[in-house]
């Protein structure tokens, strides 16, 4: 008789984003028509870049030509994609990666999800709390999260609370983990770690012979020229850190889909490579990138590429200033949005996160994100993304200042 | 200090094709250039089809423009494709599978390895051998596998031995497995299921409460008239199997990446629903296939898409009978090639697979895939695929004769 995994049993609810869904098209359904501003899920509304589009029509114009056709790619990405990536990403800024410690992917949830699987299941895992639910849900699935409590917290789990208190920046857990999920700029709170609270980290996880998983999917928004955008800005980092990154954000590709992860060959642990063990799982359980995809990427790192990116970014950069001004103008206390497209908002008279997403449903109709959502310290705030159209974004701060 | 999954060390070598792909490699090195002619991989020649194309042209257009850009799609596949599916592929058949039971992906080696995920780790699985190697190496990975030993068997594996005594069809194993891995037609050997013998398995998999994890990925290979397509063609199946689908050799999109699995409603153990669970786990691992790349899935529905796609398949079958018929001519034993694109080739006077695989590569610039490469009832063949160019597959076949 066939055994399920338990473990999805103890998953509460669903997923926070199908959840959010769910609520707004009920209200959909019993409430007059009326825009409704979706500033929740963090999804990019701007088109591609032209230099994408652009390469991948080519790419589809080679895959009607049998002398020009592509089959199977490499489960590893393509060479050209990699050496772009290697060179503009970290070459570029003196960080000595390659490109066989990069493993092109469909996305960077994909990644830090399936990373799990050359770990032991009985490795101690730390998050930040809030937190991208992915991280937890992922090892909850697997069994190394236990059970979860009416605290909202999974009794394996170490949680580092990030607050108002300790500037949203997690402290260094006394109980020591295997495993540290640090996401940077980040979601959901914004905050971004300056150089030193990051070789905290290394210097940490060097001395316990532990991992970071860092997830910089967001580092094209960092605006402050003396924070990283990688990881391995400091010393140390290539024997102790993977890093996921994601053309998601950066250029317009949730629905495009292509991110990548970036093992070091230092990166060992009892002797084995996590370099060869990410390969060989990639080799058995992917097939790659599309060609067609590989080369809209590739765009990306041309000098139109990013100029466009560039301007795909202030474009969201001044959604978040117009975000943060308009909110801190009717009183509410607002972080992040500076280094980061995501803008934390306090709300208001001690509201709780859920019933304050509901309000600005149901009497602005502005979708956000319930921050208790991404964890217990999230109670009390709001997500707001500054993905949306600048149009829309203006209007729902008008209408979110009439009802405050 | 973190822990690997130590399961990975128990692995035998790479995974089969890099293994092929560095011996060719080192071949090319020393050796002066002659054109290789490559039948190992089974990866496709022609181009796209023209209607696939042009819809992916399209894709790309509104992914330029705001009004028509797309950001995350469903994590399941749009509805677009997913009706297109349940229409195009079942209910024309008379099998009623629906949309909400279809889920998209980048791949049937990526659902088939991870679809593990929703099953306890202490399940036993039963697989054919000669065996398409992701089913067993992912099992491996997960633990489910034991040890690997010297004749070739992982300790806790069920094999069901594929040999030309029992027409390379797998009989009802003694000992009850919980997951049982079929694929018809199947890779490497070519054979396929009549109605009588996947009525034998769904009754088997009811009777014990076992799942069948149904590979049809070369459906639309077959010729014969009375061979089922889908395994929900039999009574009961939808209570005990899981079908996995690709349009990587229906439309040539093995370097497209789209494929999907059904997973019915009305699969469930210990009273939980599997479609619910792998919807979860696809919500929460996975981010959904690139909306240019379902778009050009859909057109394979169109009639022009249909029209293109049968031609596709007319030409790699037409190789197929080519190479049947003069391997044959020269007095070697093949199987396969009639209801799917691989010819399972005996090897000449009892040599080893990988031995005539050296011997094909060096004399005849021909690579292959050696038989014993899927599992130790596969030694004594290699495995030749349709999939080449038709005036390639037709040199090689001359190159051959020449040295058998």
């Amino acid at each position: 008789m066939l055994k399920i995994n338990e473990n999805y049993l103890k998953l509460p609810g669903g997923y926070l984003f199908p959840e959010i869904a769910r609520r707004q098209a009920a209200f959909e359904k019993t409430n007059p028509p009326k825009a409704i501003i979706k500033m929740g899920i963090g999804d990019v509304t701007q088109p591609l870049p032209a230099a994408v589009t652009e390469a991948m029509h080519k790419a589809v114009d080679e895959m009607e030509d049998a002398k020009t056709f592509r089959g199977y790619c490499p489960e590893q990405g393509y060479d050209f994609l990699r050496e772009a990536i290697a060179r503009g990403d970290y070459q570029k800024r003196g960080v000595d990666i390659r490109p066989d410690e990069i493993f092109v992917s469909d996305g960077a949830k994909s990644d830090c999800a399936n990373i799990g699987d050359i770990f032991a299941l009985d490795n101690k895992v730390a998050v930040c709390d809030p937190v991208y639910p992915v991280y937890v849900d992922t090892n909850a699935m697997a069994g190394r999260a236990g059970d979860f409590g009416s605290d909202g917290h999974w009794s394996s789990i170490i949680y580092m609370p990030c607050t108002k208190e300790n500037g949203f920046m997690p402290e260094l857990p006394k109980e020591i983990p295997d495993i540290i999920y640090l996401c940077f700029p980040n979601n959901p709170t914004g905050a971004v770690a300056p150089r030193a609270h990051l070789k905290l980290w290394v210097d940490y996880a060097i001395k316990h012979g532990s991992i970071i998983l860092f997830d910089s999917a967001y580092e094209a928004y960092i605006s402050e020229s003396d924070i990283p955008h990688s990881i391995y800005e400091i010393e140390g980092a290539q024997e102790c850190a993977i890093e996921f990154r994601s053309f998601s954000k950066t250029a317009g590709f949730t629905g495009t889909r292509c991110a990548y992860t970036v093992v070091p060959k230092a990166l060992e642990r009892g002797g084995t490579s996590l370099n060869g063990m990410w390969n060989r799982r990639q080799s058995t359980k992917f097939n790659g990138v599309p060609y067609i995809i590989q080369r809209g990427a590739e765009a990306c790192y041309t000098p139109d590429g990013q100029s466009q990116i560039k301007k795909l970014i202030s474009y969201y950069m001044n959604n978040a200033m117009v975000i943060r001004e308009a909110l801190g103008g009717v009183g509410l206390t607002v972080y992040g949005g500076v280094n980061a497209p995501y803008i934390w908002v306090s709300t208001p008279g001690g509201m709780g996160s859920w019933e304050f997403f509901d309000k600005l449903l149901e009497d602005a109709c502005v979708v956000t994100t319930p921050g208790a959502g991404f964890g217990p310290s999230g109670e009390g705030y709001i997500r707001m993304t500054a993905f949306g159209d600048a149009e829309a974004t203006k209007e729902a701060m008008k209408r979110i200042a009439e009802i405050i």
